[in-house]
């Protein structure tokens, strides 16, 4: 792997465990991996490590620096929990299982030096959401004008290379799967949820290269998932049905599943996009969703596995002409009225917002609306709509405002964190770049993902102050360096969102592979992604006493709150409401003004990142600043024709010039 | 070629021939492709045919009922002219040349059973332009996303295949120079203007392959043309420069032309897309374009050979941003200050519009303004912008318009045909489609093409007529057949005009492939082609005293009419003119009301002809009859897009209501 990024695990991180003594208690496979970076620390910079697989509680802990024990008594089950103290002796980690050690681990080396030094009671530190997931939408085949990955901006795939699973090359994938543990992640989808001809055979003949991927990942704690298709049971079975309650195609899944189990005992289960887009499912049968997903969960569920099945169901056909549809409420419509009819090892995997990953969306009213039903909830780690890592976009304040919405109001009603039982889940925005993510900062979204799935409510500051401190090794210019990478990617979302489509009205990119601007790009197509704007005004009225009666989907906290363009959040209001140009904003301005203001300070916010990042170099791996210097220049090419573009289509439908007298094409 | 669309070369076509006692005088290779075409009509229909090589005056003509003679020694040369008269005695056609024998005859074939009744004066026919050409856009690879035939809405490519030219297939190329000749084509180039890296070889190790294909052509009169990179001496010869006054690369080209003349004596020469849309050209070399067509025509001139040097220069990278560059202005600004410089057999080739084949375009300015030049003048036979196949449009009478504008006006002023000196040339629509063109009726298109290209100041509906005539064989129904389909064609250009882009404005389509509408689809592009549209007017001031001063680069006559929006012809007017919605036009109508108006029109045009042509079932070949009724569902679905998208985007934006209260979306 030479010439691959470190990112937030280069071997300065592990320093402060590599000098000192460390005792590892405890056997099993992960205690293995426990084992091995330990030791590979020490040997890099002269500590020393001691394993002891013999549990004998009165050992003479002194000697150490480090106690790392495994209170279980293997490391297979147990959990992911582990505490951490220390006191006069040694800092000291204990998890009851091998996954919990392992972060336990994670967790010293975050902390560095100070682990070391004063004193902590004992901390216990446990995962909040049991499955924390990166769905890959990668192919096996390469596509000549998509490339491999579906919306990958990152190179080819990780995992998939020259039609087959990586082979030699697996070394890549295992260091992805301890990049991935150390911010927390334990499951890896590892195909495209459009699953096409090549990619359906990985879950039966081609199940061997599935189970070499899970073999690089297992020794990280990450189990492995597969995208599979509703019809595969016509694809690869040749039934004449794939209808859910034909016992043939019942069958047909559970010895699927059982010959997938074969090959990997610990597999995760099924990714499933099912009559989303043009992808079979259950609706050709007159079956319902829960039907399908429950077939599936049948077929896993004697092998302890999951199906995460999708509500990314909506008419993707829909007619312009037709005012009365509403995307948004799909959602809610297909999947509110099964609620209680999953299986428990049925999993809906709810899109965070009622779209489609935009840079603004409220958050999609399904999620509070199925008590009833395990919800995993699905975020973007690619960067589709928000600059596709060419531009900088740090997504964390966007994910923490939607995982600390609380959909039924109040301080104390559940949070989407916590309501998402089954899981969070992203999609990754990893490829064989070399420094994994394309654009480097990005590797900050996926750092971020993983410890915002291990504890939702956290400061998504302090998980970026963590990334910082891991992936920029210590040193004199720290402080400046710490500082600089804040200020670029403290805001760099919201200066995304203010150059881009404004007040939540989304959807205003060049149709098809989504990069750049085109406000009527979508305006007239089939996918029901619409502003509406005319001379007068803007957006989408989705009011229940005007519009498509999307606002009565949420809970009466939020419905009462979205519902009048008096009490809607600005950075919304157009997603809820169709107002005029010249309607006041929470915020005293105009719409037409707010259009103009936002984007003229978008740009000169990347203009001052820029700068910003400029006054780096040197502080860093100079290929790293390198690349992205680079990528600020597209940035500020791209932000410049966003901000003309809107602002000129806007002048020229509104009339209404700029206050500021600043030049509008 | 079994299931092969006979086009307007029918069995029958030939019973009035076939039926008859023929004679033909002379001998050579074409007289020879006479004598077959007369022999297998005898063969079939009962009639016979006598060959006499020996030119004796007196021969009994009185046996005969035709008499084709060559009055030249041989028919190699002696040009495309040639006679037909009937007294009492034969019909006789005349001619000095092979070319013009088989002309004649394709006349007789025209004429039909008339040929042979009455008595007909002494009749001269000759070409008015020594060049009647097509450019097949083809690719010997096939693209993954654009296909093998660039802008190809009839299949893959009718020469190349599988990599090669198609070899045993060549019977294919035979009778498509057949079609050719009947319609009166004599030269065809053979590959893509854009030319790409396998293609580039065509022109040196391929050019067997190019010869394989001007064997097949050659029987019917027609010159094989290869499209050729200006980089070729660089690309293929390795050199280091292409630069046209560097002795080495003028001695390449020296070269290749002469291996190029060997295998084919008759080639044509070459066709070059130079210094357009990133083609390399003599600029990078600080030469100019008669520089570098004329270093090509000095290679061509041992052997006869002529370059066609097309003029589609300007700038694709343009910013939108700035309003003063106007790529209507490019071709002319470029190539008039070079207006004497071009070898006699440097052929500038010029696009009869000064954009790109739009719907509705002025005459190119430069057409009128390059005396010291040969012109050609390129028109579009694939309907790139005219519904590409699917849409019945029948470009005839737009063709007409051109060839027969007077650039200096009056009634004896030269008319484009007329100074189109160089050649008129097509973009083929011609693939290996069965049908030949995808939609049947677009055979109709290539038909027309090749007679105005022979008598560009034919009446077209007359040449619709003979198509009419020979596609679809007489018979009892034949008067209604032939009203019906008069009545599907003859307006469908205008029809194709009303429900897309109004008023010469252009270009409101999908970006890329060019497929139904998209208002704004090109209006933030660096492409050069823009519409202005904002919410109190539309159009393009291209005038000279507020505008880009394009007007003004027609002669006094034109410039003084364009000038002014009130002079300007209405269906000019947004070419010319940004005017507001309110605008009265000539007709009497504003402008909004108009576009509201033509766009209800259009598609109700539409609609009708869709109901004829279904009344035309069972007086034709079924499978002929089906394809163009599918493609009539089509072409009415998108005009319908059309339609809603226009008056939708122009309502929103102008807030003008339909004066008839029509339902806009």
């Amino acid at each position: 792997m030479q010439g691959v990024d470190p990112a937030w695990l280069p071997d300065e991180a592990f320093r402060p465990i590599g000098t000192r003594r460390t005792l590892i208690r405890g056997s099993g496979p992960l205690v293995d991996t426990v084992h091995a970076e330990v030791a590979e620390a020490c040997v890099r910079f002269g500590g020393s490590v001691s394993r002891d697989g013999t549990l004998v509680s009165c050992a003479p802990y002194e000697r150490y620096d480090l106690v790392l024990e495994l209170t279980g008594a293997e490391d297979g089950g147990g959990g992911e929990a582990f505490t951490f103290e220390r006191g006069d002796g040694p800092a000291t980690v204990t998890a009851s299982g091998g996954s919990g050690l392992l972060y336990g681990l994670f967790h010293v080396v975050r902390l560095g030096d100070t682990a070391f030094q004063g004193s902590y009671g004992r901390e216990e530190h446990r995962p909040e959401s049991a499955v924390r997931m990166l769905d890959h939408w990668d192919n096996v085949a390469v596509h000549p004008v998509m490339g491999q990955v579906e919306r990958g901006y990152a190179g080819g795939s990780l995992f998939w290379q020259d039609g087959r699973a990586r082979g030699e090359l697996l070394g890549r994938v295992r260091a992805y799967g301890r990049l991935l543990a150390a911010c927390g992640i334990n499951a890896v989808a590892v195909n495209n949820v459009n699953v096409h001809e090549a990619e359906a055979h990985l879950l039966t003949d081609r199940i061997r290269e599935v189970a070499e991927i899970a073999g690089a990942l297992r020794p990280y704690g990450i189990r492995t998932h597969l995208s599979v298709t509703f019809a595969a049971p016509m694809v690869l079975g040749g039934l004449p049905t794939a209808d859910p309650l034909d016992e043939a195609v019942r069958g047909w899944w559970a010895e699927a599943s059982a010959r997938a189990y074969a090959a990997i005992p610990d597999f995760g289960g099924y990714v499933v996009k099912a009559d989303s887009e043009g992808r079979p499912g259950p609706f050709a049968y007159g079956r319902s969703h829960a039907d399908g997903a429950n077939m599936l969960a049948a077929a896993l569920e004697p092998y302890g596995g999951t199906v995460h099945w999708r509500a990314f169901v909506y008419d993707h056909r829909q007619d312009w002409r037709d005012r009365t549809t509403d995307r948004a409420r799909a959602a809610y419509d297909h999947f509110t009225p099964l609620d209680g009819e999953f299986a428990d090892n049925a999993v809906l995997q709810v899109k965070h917002g009622p779209m489609d990953f935009q840079v603004r969306e409220p958050v999609s009213p399904l999620i509070g609306a199925m008590p009833g039903t395990r919800l995993a909830v699905e975020t973007q780690a690619t960067q589709e709509y928000t600059g596709q890592q060419r531009h900088v976009c740090w997504l964390g304040p966007m994910w923490s405002e939607v995982l600390r919405f609380r959909p039924h109001g109040g301080a104390d009603g559940a949070s989407v964190g916590e309501l998402a039982r089954g899981g969070l889940v992203a999609v990754s925005n990893v490829g064989d770049d070399p420094f994994w993510t394309g654009h480097p900062l990005a590797q900050a979204n996926l750092y971020t993902f993983g410890r915002l799935a291990w504890q939702p409510h956290a400061d998504p500051g302090r998980i970026l102050d963590e990334w910082i401190g891991l992936t920029f090794a210590p040193g004199p210019a720290d402080t400046r360096l710490h500082a600089g990478l804040r200020t670029v990617l403290d805001g760099s979302w919201r200066t995304y969102e203010k150059y881009t489509a404004p007040l939540g009205v989304g959807w205003m990119v060049q149709p098809g592979h989504h990069y750049g601007p085109s406000v009527d790009g979508y305006e007239y197509s089939p996918w029901g992604t619409y502003h509406f704007a005319d001379r007068d005004g803007i957006g989408v009225d989705r009011s229940v006493t005007t519009g498509t009666g999307y606002a009565g989907q949420y809970a009466k906290v939020w419905a009462e709150v979205y519902e009048s363009p008096d009490t809607c959040p600005d950075e919304l209001l157009l997603f809820f409401h169709h107002v005029s140009y010249g309607h006041t904003l929470q915020s005293g301005k105009t719409v037409i003004q707010h259009i103009y203001d936002t984007h003229f300070e978008g740009v000169q916010e990347v203009e001052e990142a820029r700068e910003v990042w400029a006054s780096l170099a040197g502080l860093m791996d100079p290929a790293r600043h390198a690349r992205v210097a680079e990528r600020f220049e597209e940035q500020l090419r791209s932000a410049r024709e966003w901000r003309d573009q809107i602002n000129s289509y806007f002048l020229r439908k509104s009339g209404v010039a700029d206050a500021h007298g600043r030049r509008i094409h």
